[in-house]
Formats: structure tokens, sequence, C-alpha cells
């Protein structure tokens, strides 16, 4: 294909890896753990940040920014918080360089020591409870429904391009609520409207569900999720919504003077989502020719490569093709004429096939002559030759054409990998020969959920909202369960 | 006024402060020198993002996103830079908390020591550079033309809302090129962008020009910046493009293979404007009642306040602002019906009033009566009755008519606050009396101007691009001179 890109069936994390890089996605930086999201990357990014933003706004939520430093205290102030987040902060101790004495170059500046060390926000939920603290005296303050776009830095160890990174972009929402029932019905909406989101403009399915104890966010009663799969057979998390109860109103004090007059802590809810959904989108739609993108994120919706030779025969092409740039403009739609006389039709070809382009028209002197369009669809490969007072409708067409058949193509891969097993020696099997989700009944406590995952590295994803009621036995320890869960090897 | 709110008169930087704060825009964090943009603050910030994104994308330019940190040694590379930005740097040394052995707490784990200490960015030059060193290999890849959407961190140790904050939200725009002349044609080509964002979008009269050697940016060749004036008679910097010579190519080793095949070291830009412009927006506007917005970046720029005795009537009102509100909404017009049980209608009208909402309709039994709204624009505090069927349009040419009255009235002041002065003594009394810019002769030097700066606190704003030739002598040393320059006390 003259992309040089490994194959899947080869070496699936590789074929990953590469195709980010290569598609301009993302890169690594000098910086340990910390990506360079490049040019073409990002544009998916900011039309995922704009369908979700609209979302968010069409439910009430207000945008706004937080500090990017938690003083040590606040963190400290919410006890599963920081067990959650201690390993993996990075600290901000001093406020100044100089010059060294001795003339070795610029040195952090000792007598520059803060007093209190400040913590790169992980998450944002202490600081912004402790100005919720100001913000909320009555019950006519709430709900308080507010949303944040940020960077936050977790430190790992152990990297990939968007899928794990010290620093990324996400969202992150907080609210706070009279009622424990509204916090609920909020953490439950905004599992949904991700559900939405990955499955109207990602094309992503997904199962919607709750997380185990031992899989919860630190410091939540209740995590809501919603998990992927991808077509190397492991799960994906691609989003999570928290019913956090009253834990950080205590743990911050915010209470609100009720409608009866009396002092309540309020209910909270976080959620968010992240540039992991990048990760989440390559991973589910691509192939060995390179990425697929559903057309509702794609940053170039069709390009038109003209075939010529002459600068001459490129003028006549462009007079043609000029007036349909225009029209598909007008009706929204995202176009690019490349016209680069630096490189040829093959070399485009490849490089918006790399990239994931939905639609490719070709146009060469034949399709001037027959007064025709060559159309060619990314998803499946195909072309066909189109008359060119049809091409825009047929383009329209295309574009939902596709995004529904990468969403039904993905649909299809996971439910042929979701297996109902019965027993643990299955359990095993399936994990290890065909992979997905597997569907077990489990006897409830994380002894067990830790020592399936120590023996299998596969882990529950979450207890299926629309799971049935079914009586059945647990598959490691034969003890009684009413409802199968989902387990995976997982991102 | 019942908004107990200093009047600009009397402390002119209390009003300031108690403004930012009373009228939602932001409050300070528990985080030293660390704002919390609110939602009210935010929803203007997203509009000035959305209005220069455009403007960014309609000349060219992709967004990206580089890492949060740069490694201390970077910053080092480019002498001038690290020299500009060390003394004000927040520094990251350790990457893990842990508890305490005697059990006092959470602190910092002295294990988990960085080998080599991260800046947390003050501006991203270095780690771009770093980068585009991967990107830039032949004329082919030029020009590059990025900006970024990001928070920085200068440690200031006295801070004002959006003025001065040890961490804001701005843009930075990284560019490279073939030749010194396209860079510096690209350097002024930002200038002009701010300088047509701030006066068409904000109503904010700017002068453009360039800075002095000593007020340069930290590795500029040239900076060129747009400069405002406040009620208060003080400048601000609203914002700055610099060009850079081939210092960060130098520093970074950015060559390029030319179109005959030699390796050069490429030409760069960088440009930003921050959350500063928050600070700008109200102190160009406002007054005594509270905050005046350009209609183009206020986030209501119509309320309809209903006036009734009980539900029922307020049902009969809502029958009638319904369809307005409809109807404004598809002209894209942000229109709100507040029409909240629980405030009187006064208490409304200086709620809006404080928030500087450009329109405010408002609608009781009379109206209703004789089919008319009264339409209340917020910069004139004018009143009139209008028929109902003559609102819209009314409304669309007071939304036009507000954003040039405002633009007007800004620039008058401005007009008035140009004092050209040729002794010292003038100079001195202008600055003490009236304030505003002064323009004098000044011979060229940085010991002139820092001792005027030491003598009278008033800084060379810039040297205005379109000074005219004009023999002069400097106002401090006799010594001949060409061009006037402006001088003023500044934020």
């Amino acid at each position: 294909m003259g992309k040089n890109l490994t194959k899947r069936s080869e070496d699936y994390s590789k074929w990953y890896n590469e195709l980010v890089v290569k598609a301009d996605l993302a890169e690594n930086s000098g910086v340990r753990g910390c990506m360079v999201i490049k040019p073409y990357g990002y544009a998916i990014w900011e039309k995922m940040q704009a369908g979700l933003d609209k979302m968010f706004k069409e439910t009430g939520h207000e945008n706004a920014y937080f500090p990017l430093f938690i003083p040590k205290s606040y963190l400290s102030k919410e006890a599963s918080h920081v067990d959650g987040f201690a390993k993996e902060c990075a600290v901000v101790t001093h406020y100044r360089l100089k010059n060294a004495e001795d003339g070795s170059g610029i040195i952090v500046d000792p007598e520059a020591k803060l007093e209190e060390e400040l913590i790169v926000r992980p998450t944002s939920e202490t600081i912004i409870w402790d100005t919720f603290r100001k913000w909320i005296q009555s019950y006519r303050d709430l709900p308080l429904l507010i949303n944040q776009w940020a960077n936050v830095v977790r430190w790992e160890m152990r990297t990939r391009l968007f899928l794990r990174t010290s620093e990324f972009l996400w969202q992150e929402g907080h609210t706070a609520h009279e009622t424990e029932q509204e916090a609920i019905e909020e953490a439950e909406q905004m599992m949904n409207i991700y559900a939405e989101f990955a499955e109207e403009h990602m094309a992503v399915p997904v199962i919607k569900g709750v997380k185990t104890e031992s899989e919860r966010f630190a410091g939540a009663v209740e995590t809501y999720c919603i998990e992927a799969l991808m077509q190397d057979g492991k799960a994906l998390q691609a989003g999570t919504s928290h019913f956090l109860g009253q834990n950080f109103a205590k743990a911050f004090d915010v209470k609100f003077a009720s409608k009866e007059g009396s002092k309540e802590y309020v209910w909270a809810t976080s959620w968010g989502v992240s540039t992991r959904l990048m990760g989440a989108l390559v991973m589910t739609h691509s192939d060995d020719n390179g990425l697929v993108l559903p057309p509702k994120l794609a940053p170039i919706q069709v390009v038109i490569v003209p075939i010529y030779k002459g600068l001459e025969q490129l003028d006549a092409i462009s007079d043609i093709v000029k007036p349909l740039v225009k029209e598909l403009k007008s009706k929204g739609i995202a176009v690019k004429f490349d016209d680069r006389d630096t490189q040829k039709p093959g070399f485009k070809f490849n490089e918006y096939e790399l990239k994931g382009v939905p639609i490719r028209l070709a146009i060469g002197q034949r399709d001037m002559t027959n007064g025709t369009y060559e159309v060619a669809r990314r998803d499946t490969l195909e072309k066909e030759t189109v008359p060119m007072d049809e091409v825009v409708p047929k383009i329209e067409f295309l574009l939902e054409e596709i995004q529904k058949n990468i969403f039904s193509k993905a649909l299809d891969y996971r439910k042929e990998h979701i297996t109902l097993v019965d027993t643990y020696e299955e359990f095993k099997n399936v994990l290890e020969t065909k992979g997905g989700f597997v569907s077990a009944h489990w006897d409830g406590t994380s002894e067990t959920e830790d020592r399936i995952k120590d023996e299998t590295k596969a882990t529950i994803r979450c207890i299926p909202l629309e799971a049935i009621e079914e009586s059945g036995t647990c598959i490691l320890t034969g003890k009684p369960s009413l409802k199968r869960v989902l387990f995976a090897k997982a991102y």
C-alpha cells in the first residue's frame, strides 16, 4: 500500500502506535509521557469538543475555569480521593529559577520554596468543591451545573499516545443538587449523553453499566460508565459519570438552606471524557490501510484529487471543481481540493486513505469528457463513476451511509464478541482464543474479582444496566448470583 | 443603585475589583494568584475565543496542543528567553505523594524526585521549537502556521483578576517561514488581526506599534503590540506579536532544505492574547452601574423581564413573549426570558444592568393593553416604548448601534487623551493631571527610557506605526529625535 503500516493481524499494538503517528494525529514529546497533539488530530478533538459541548449546554450546563494547581491540603480532605491520586501527582515545590553561583547553569532557587506544595490537578473535585462552598447558600442556588475543559496530569509510568498519557485533555463536569435522587438522575443523564455521543458522532457502540466497588472512582458512591470494544477484543472505558453522594460536600462543608429552612449537605456528581476517546475512535474503525473516520468527526469529509498532465489541464479541471467546492461548502460539508503540484495523484490517494477521509473524488481527462467523477468511499474502498450533476446528492447520501455503516460494522463485531459462559474453564478459554466481553456470573465480592484478575488479567468492565435478572452461580466460587456481569481484558 | 458598587471617580481600582466579582466574571481562588473564571465571565471568554479562532483559521493557521511541562534544559537554550522567565517559574520537582511514616499526613515522597525539573510553561516557544525540528525538513513544509489555546503560569507576586494572575488562559501562535520578509509580514498580519478583533468585536480602540528594546519579548527581534487606553488614563497592552528572527531556530537547530538545496535556519514568529483582554473589556466600557458589554461578546444580548401580579398574568405575558424569543433565537440573537418567580422586576433590572446586558425589554399589563414593549439600552440607559410589531427590527438596529456607540465613545476618550508635549515639565504635568498617552520625542536610548520610568512611572508603550517623521529633541536629554513615541502609565 506504500504506507508501510504494520498489519493489525501481525501486531495490533504496533499497528496502533504507527498509525497514530503516520496519520498525523499525535506524537511523543521530549517530556516523558506527554504527547504533542498534531493539527490533524487536534482538528478531530475540536469536533468532539464541539459536539459534546453542545450537548452539555442543551442540558443546562455552563462552562467555567478553575485553577490548574491544587494545594496539597485540599487533596487530603477526602480520604479515598487522596489515596486514589497520591501515587501519580506532579508536585510543584518552587516558584523561581536562578543562575547557579558556580556558573554551572540555571538551577531551582532554593530560597523560592513554596510554603505549601501545589499539585497539578489530576482531577478538580477538591478545588471546585472549595469554590462551590462560596457559591451555594440556598436551594435557590441549586442545581449548580458546571463543566470545565482543561488539561490534567496523572503521572503514568507506562504511556501510550491518547490511551494513557501523563498529561491529557478532558472535560470534567461537576454538579451540586438538593436531593440524592436528582444527583443520581444527573449522573445517569451524563452517562446517557456520553453513550449518545459515542454512538451517534463517533459511531462507536458502547455498553452502559456501573462499576464494581473496586473499579469505582476514588470518592464516588457509584460510577456509571460506557464501555467500548476494540478490534483486538480488548475493552476500553470511554467515559465515566460518578454519583458522589455527600462525600465532597462533607469534606468541604458545602451546605444549603432547604425550602424548609434546615441546613443540608448538597449531593454531587462529576463526569468526564478525555482525549482517550481519540484512541477509541482509531481502534474501533481503522484498518490496515489507515484511519477510517466517521463523517461527523472528519476534519476533511470530501477530498477532490485532480489527475492531469500540465497546468493547462489542471486549470480546466479547476474550472469544473471550484463551483462544486463552493456548493459543498455552502452545505456545511468540509471539502478540500488538493491541487498541489508537488505530489502525484497516487501519493495523494495514499495520504487521504491513511488519514481516513470518508469520500475521495478523482477527476481526470476521461471524466471531463464524460462529465463524471470517480467517487471512492474510505470505509469499503468501493469506487464508482458518478455523473457530475448527481455528485452532490451522492456525497450527501454517502456521508450518512458511511456513518451508519461503520457503526453497524462495529456493532456486529461487538455482538459477535459477547460470549456467555457458565464455567471458569470456558471463561479462560474464551478470553484466550476469542477475546471480547465475557458475560458471566460473579458472587459480588472483591476477593473473587481480584483472583480472576490475577489469574486471567480480565476485569469486570461493568455490571450492565440492561442485564436481565437471572439466577446462576459464580464461575469461580460457585456461590449464587442474580446477574451476569461483563468481564474483559481492557486498555 | 442597589449595587453597592464603588464609583469610578472615587477609586477606579476598587471599582474594577468589585465589578469583576459582583458581575460574576471571576473571583480569587484558594490558590495564591490563581483565579476562578465564573460561568458568566467564561461565556464572554468563549465568544472571544470563537471570534479569534475564526480569524486565525481564515488566515491559514491550525490548532495543535503541546505539553504543559518544559524540561528545565529546554528553557535554557535561548539565553535571553530564560533570563526573561526564570524569575517567575512554577517548578515541578516530584511526581508522587505518600503517607508520612509518623502519621502526620500526606507528604511529598522524597524518593519520587524527577531527574530533571519540569517548568510549568510560561510560554511555549522552547517545547514547540523542539517539536518543529521534527516537522520541518524542506521548504515544502513551510510556512508552518500553528496556534495553541492553553493555560500558562507566570508566578506573580502582586496579582489582579484578569490583569495579572499566576495562571492565565491564552492562545499562542507559533509560525515558521522560509524568509525573513515572510516572517515579518506574518508578525504584522497577526498584530493587525488583534487590532481588528479588539476594535470590531470588543469595541476597544487600539494603537498599533512596536516596543522599544527594553520592553521587547524575551527572545524577540521585534515586538509588535496593540495598546488600549482605560478610563482612568492608564494604558493596557492588549496583545503582542513577535518577529523572532532565527533565534529559536538556532537554539533548537531547526533548518530546512531550500529550493536551491542549501540548508537554512527558518524564520519565526510568535503571538498571543490572553484573558487579560477581559480586563481591557471591563475597564474600557463599564460604568458606575456595572458592566457595559459590546453586543458581539455579550452572552445575553437581550433580556426580557415580565412585570406581573399573579401567575395568571405571567402566563398571558409568556404567551406573547415566547414567539418573540423564538424569532430572536432564529436570527441568532442570544435572548433570555427571565420569568423567575423568586425575584422582583427591580432586582432583575439591577442584575442585568450590573451584568451589562445590552438590551432590556420589559412588559407589563399596560404594555399588553397597548401592544408595546419598553426597550432600554444599557450603554446610554435610554428607554423607549416600542410597538410589538416593530420590536425585532428595533433590537437588530440597537445591537449594531450599541456596538458602534461604545466604540466611538471609547475612541473619543482616547483622542482626548493623547497629548503632544515638547518639554519634560509639560510631560510630567500631563501625566499627573490628565493621564492618557503622552506623545513626545525620545533620544532612542534605554538609559533615557529607564530614567523617565524611574522619575514618572511612565513607560514607552509603543513607537506607533503611524507616527509621522518629525524632527524634534528628546524631552529629557535634548538630543535629536526623528519620531514621537507614546508614553503612559500602564497596567
